[in-house]
């Protein structure tokens, strides 16, 4: 049975998501002005795991962690950077999607996060788009198969080399009984607007579509002769760079490197702390509020740069679960808390407000709505406490919303002198940030009746304590002292004694009420079949499509349709 | 591994979805003017499968094809009922759901396809409320657990008794590691608009909700002590049908027993004829033309009744379907194929589009609609060949426009003097039959230029040669004599070649183009997870929560969290 984990490769101990440009094996970051290229050159032993190599610019998880870095980087010190080139640094090959030998071999939990970051990395690169006037361009200089393609799939505009021999290929159901599981199917048919019987064709056929048909059929938006494709390319860069609404000017912010200490007891940050008790199988998020004021202007934030309270939360918070997610696969819930001078953060959340169209805030923003869409796509049990002491106001107040459930203490405890916990909702709670499926969470949360989202906010900067919050229907459940203890406790401990895959598929389902969208319909519709999928043996059995590829054994199916 | 298929009781050799009241054992229909009643009193030793009884109204595959018989019935034979009273003819017990022996001892693909019929009645329930006028209220009068709460969920209208005892209850997740896998989830925070953290609390509490409780929390509409609930219901009822858009009158049409004979063969019916290909793992479905008129006038209509040759086809194509998904799983194909005279066809679409209002040409439409549905979420490949001699117009052409690809011959066959074959487009593809997610299959089709949609509607009545309908982007390939027979050979070997598997998650996405509706999501996001949970030990293995309940061993879980 596939599934057993490969040792990371260099003696690397845990899989980590932090880097930087520097440190890149596998793309170059290159700036010229305001138009920015991305180009992939896999170092073949460069993988993350060992036991593979990554040939012909086929990818694993630590190739997606650098594209992912080099995307953000590309937000925030690159102000100036109004379109970005994707291409590949190999002669005749774009890139043949995720390393199969890196599949076949890795557990079934790996392959689902492997999938799930991959997306979020892709849906990164339609955000830039979207929000922040950088506009991608792929290259496509040879094959483009499967997630190579589902890559290019994720840019505005796909210029296909036309040579008799480039192409772009889904070709994992007829290779390796598996899905384009990186939103290609969907962006297929809901982006790139491929018509059904055409995409059923398309991928069923191992080889691909080149030159006029792949345009035809919608594949992509155009060819060009080998002599005049950079040529071309370079056009439509700049013709983006004009018409892009990025309004960056002067210098971007520097990613420092997170300061971040690991140890048995969990991860501590600045102002993230993770705890991790093993036994119980929960990790505690503490989240510190600011300790000083905001700057006093956008040149200061600017000035402050990652240390800006807000962007230094955003980050850790996000390497946190990152982290949790994918090196702490028996961790059964994540548990928020947060501690510290309330004020100061409706100050920061006031600051953001205020500066809204400046370019750092604006990305600030639009950051904390990735981080937060990840949090309601980690397939943990999310909880919050809102304690005495606490500061879930604003935007800390939507891990409230996004928890499963949230339970808040009434008045003070005994032996502890913090003021009672009170919420504050500020306008960041009110459309700043969408959830994937795109409605607030608030909006989500008062589905049944819209008049108790107006009610809502009605109360917006008014401090909320944990009647008025569950009279409002921010929070699950207001518990006083006496009954706290003891209804966290077994709440917690029953939750750890379910089977894991049960709570996998109700959370999925229960936190996406309503619409869908292209977004939510990659992480429910296909991913749900991909994770079927990837279980099942005509895959990932010893006789199945993954383990037999490339042995020169075909693949032995059970034939039986479900 | 669970997964060995029981033998069906009393000596059936295969599952059959035809059924009528005098043959029900575990639902009694009862109409008294405009309010029917239908009675769930499961007959514990009538399981379709050996090795389980079927206790406390639990429910498995046999009982839900009486309730779908009974609610298609009544919308065809009962054109004067306007509200359906749903309840247990079991004291202080409603229903306990899906048999738990059943779903244990039941294969992987059995539990899919039972998943899906029940999901599809249930679907079934709310399309009568919503198109025919047929107001459902369901009477909780005890445990309504896991299906039994998903039934209720299917009503408008929930009334629970207010008796200490009698609760609503989802508990697959905390006792068998299952997902409540009949639009459960998405029934709660869709459509009852259940805030998602009181979801998630319910989900995971064994024992359920019941009174004031069940009712804030918008699980049930209301609660009535067991002294009045009788008068309420009856008062609900009575309000339901006054308010009713139902105009049915006079005698309904009697659902006569289909004429069928199934062999080796396949399947044969009066106007559908499915010849199995075992080798090739193909099922042709050939639909025949009417051989006359369609009737003077409405009453014409009702006095042929059954007979009609539109209902009919419906009824015949619906058994086939459903034999098909469940008696050949080693199917890999459906191919659709049609003969006889057009004109005709054409005749019996004009005559329903002008007896639109009409209620049994409404409830023909609405059934066919639902048939077409019942198509889309099949997980075999859908192939048309639109073929000299056929007659794909209309109506018919949906199931051109359904299939993963259709193939359409240009000119004449050799040594075949039958006609070229044309498509002719009715209004009735513009609007009578909806797919599950709201579009049109034409509207899906042409979601990259809507023009095109227009284009082809400009077309109406004009019949359409092979050029001209690949030209207007209505089939997938044309082909003339020469190369029909190989392309066709060689792309269905090819097709049934893969893994079946990475068909049908390819498939149940490409399908699905654009929006998702409440129905959508339980066939995507729900069901993919509910398959996936199928398949993981943690529910299915030895040790996991489904075989062993009952035993009075803990099922033990891996607690890796993917």
């Amino acid at each position: 049975m596939a599934g057993e984990e490969r040792r990371l490769a260099n003696g690397a101990t845990f899989i980590d998501f932090q880097t930087d440009p520097s440190r890149y094996r596998h793309w170059q970051l290159a700036v010229d002005g305001e138009i920015a290229t991305l180009t992939l050159d896999v170092d073949e032993n460069g993988g993350m795991f060992e036991g593979y190599q990554l040939k012909l610019n086929s990818y694993d998880l630590g190739v997606d962690i650098e594209l992912a870095d080099a995307v953000q980087r590309l937000r925030f010190e690159y102000p100036e950077v109004k379109a970005v080139i994707l291409r590949s640094g190999k002669n005749r090959v774009f890139c043949a999607g995720a390393n199969i030998r890196m599949l076949a071999g890795a557990s079934h939990a790996h392959k689902v996060n492997f999938c799930k970051f991959t997306n979020e990395t892709r849906n990164g690169i339609e955000d830039s788009s979207e929000n922040s006037g950088q506009r991608f361009i792929c290259v496509i200089n040879g094959t483009a198969a499967g997630g190579g393609y589902e890559l290019a799939l994720a840019a505005d505009h796909i210029v296909l080399a036309d040579d008799g021999s480039a192409a772009v290929a889904l070709p994992e159901v007829p290779l390796l009984a598996v899905l384009p599981g990186t939103g290609g199917l969907t962006r297929v048919v809901d982006k790139r607007k491929v018509r059904r019987d055409h995409a059923d064709y398309f991928c069923t056929i191992e080889e691909g579509i080149k030159g006029k048909r792949a345009v035809q059929w919608r594949l992509v938006d155009e060819i060009a002769p080998n002599s005049k494709i950079d040529a071309k390319v370079v056009e439509r860069a700049n013709a983006f760079a004009a018409s892009s609404k990025r309004q960056g000017k002067g210098p971007g912010v520097a990613l420092a490197p997170l300061a971040r200490r690991i140890d048995e007891s969990g991860v501590h940050y600045g102002f993230v702390d993770v705890e991790i008790d093993r036994a119980a199988r929960i990790a505690t998020i503490s989240i510190a509020a600011p300790i000083v004021s905001p700057p006093a202007d956008a040149d200061a934030m600017v000035a402050q740069g990652a240390s800006f309270w807000p962007l230094q939360l955003a980050r850790e918070l996000d390497d946190a679960i990152l982290h949790l997610r994918i090196n702490e696969l028996d961790t059964a819930m994540l548990v928020f808390k947060s501690h510290g001078d309330r004020d100061l953060v409706l100050a920061y959340d006031a600051f953001l407000e205020a500066h809204r169209d400046h370019w750092l805030a604006s990305e600030i923003r639009h950051f904390w709505k990735r981080v937060l869409k990840r949090v309601d796509v980690t397939s943990r049990t999310l909880v919050t406490l809102v304690e005495p002491g606490s500061c879930f106001v604003g935007t800390l107040a939507e891990l409230v919303f996004a928890a499963d459930r949230s339970y808040m203490l009434i008045g003070e405890k005994q032996g502890d002198n913090r003021p009672p916990a009170e919420l504050v909702l500020t306008a960041a709670n009110f459309g700043a940030y969408p959830m994937s499926h795109g409605l607030t969470r608030l909006a989500s949360r008062f589905q049944a009746d819209p008049t108790d989202l107006e009610t809502a906010r009605a109360r917006i900067g008014e401090p909320l304590d944990a009647e008025a919050a569950e009279g409002l229907g921010l929070i699950t459940f207001a518990l006083d002292d006496i009954d706290w203890n003891d209804e966290v406790r077994v709440f917690m401990e029953e939750r750890a004694s379910f089977s894991p895959d049960s709570l996998t598929g109700m959370e999925a389902n229960l936190r996406f009420v309503g619409p869908e969208t292209m977004e939510s319909k990659i992480f429910a519709r296909l991913t749900a079949w991909q994770n079927w999928i990837f279980q099942r043996p005509n895959a990932v059995g010893q006789h199945g499509a993954l383990r037999r590829y490339g042995t020169g054994e075909r693949a032995q199916f059970d034939m039986t349709r479900v």
